[in-house]
């Protein structure tokens, strides 16, 4: 049974408009945005440190570029007035933007990490988050992946990419469970 | 064709005895040792940074730890003496260990990097330098992996969990190349 103290952060990683964008390729989860969705509802709903994590690519083409309608969050997830949004230029939302001093002020031990990619930007950040020390959830359904071919031509589809990618963090950088099961000690926790 | 600069430091990763340990299960690249060992005598020949990064785990029963017999480099890439020894405690060679530092005191730009596990600490410090903004080269036959058991019970071989690592690494994180591409631009390098 998951049981997360008060000071325990949902950080919502890049999910922004341009994750939409074909040049990604096939995902999978397509109940990401409302898992995320509803994890943000609880959030809120206890008042707790919540965290949009935003990409703003420094490359010229991409739609996470900042002035790109891409760079907006999408609509189901996107901060309200007040809460903390901080800004990445690299995959590591670590590198360069202040998050470890942010967690250490606000004495966050715990964070509940969902978003995308999870070969990307979620890998980075959850295993430079658990070699900071921080304790991490990974809301497995509120994140999710894109196909990769490989050096050699063949293709992963995004679900193997999802399955291969968990299993290597699970235990050793995080602990991966389902929305269910953080919406559950949620409601568990002392008020 | 690749090019190194001058200051290219030789990175070479948790290439300990523990790595030989049988609690982790089946592993590919037979001849990674010989690869990596290939690399730091091309170093040493053109008197280039060599950094060793020791794994000292914090785990009571790990074969890491300091003082097991484990902890002990592999014979054949053991660091000669005065040769840059980087102890870390996490899988990421840069959390809590002054390596961006060091690096930075050298004026190093350009990594190649080498050793082990690439699902652990390989993924990891890949993934941070470049977020660092160093630029990134993983010599692909100087490395492996082991099997993984997924959430379902799927078994991965170390064959496929090395293919789709070094595809999520390659061009977003590393130049993911084979040793022979590195020793070749070694020997077209300005002395």
């Amino acid at each position: 049974m998951l049981r997360l103290p008060r000071d325990t952060v949902l950080m919502i990683i890049d999910l922004q408009q341009a994750i939409d964008h074909p040049k990604w390729g096939p995902r999978n989860n397509p109940r990401a945005e409302a898992n995320a969705a509803a994890l943000i509802a609880a959030w809120r709903g206890r008042g707790l440190k919540l965290i949009h994590v935003r990409h703003d690519s420094v490359e010229p083409n991409s739609p996470y570029r900042p002035g790109q309608p891409g760079h907006d969050f999408k609509a189901d997830v996107a901060p309200l007035a007040g809460e903390a949004v901080v800004g990445k230029t690299t995959a590591d939302a670590f590198v360069g933007t202040g998050l470890e001093a942010l967690l250490e002020a606000g004495g966050h031990t715990t964070l509940v990490i969902a978003g995308v990619l999870t070969q990307n930007s979620i890998d980075a950040t959850v295993r430079h988050a658990a070699c900071l020390g921080f304790r991490v959830i990974l809301a497995e359904d509120a994140t999710w992946s894109v196909d990769i071919v490989d050096r050699r031509g063949r293709r992963w589809p995004a679900d193997d990419v999802q399955a291969l990618f968990m299993a290597a963090l699970d235990g050793e950088y995080a602990t991966v469970c389902g929305s269910e099961t953080v919406l559950s000690a949620m409601s568990r926790m002392r008020r």
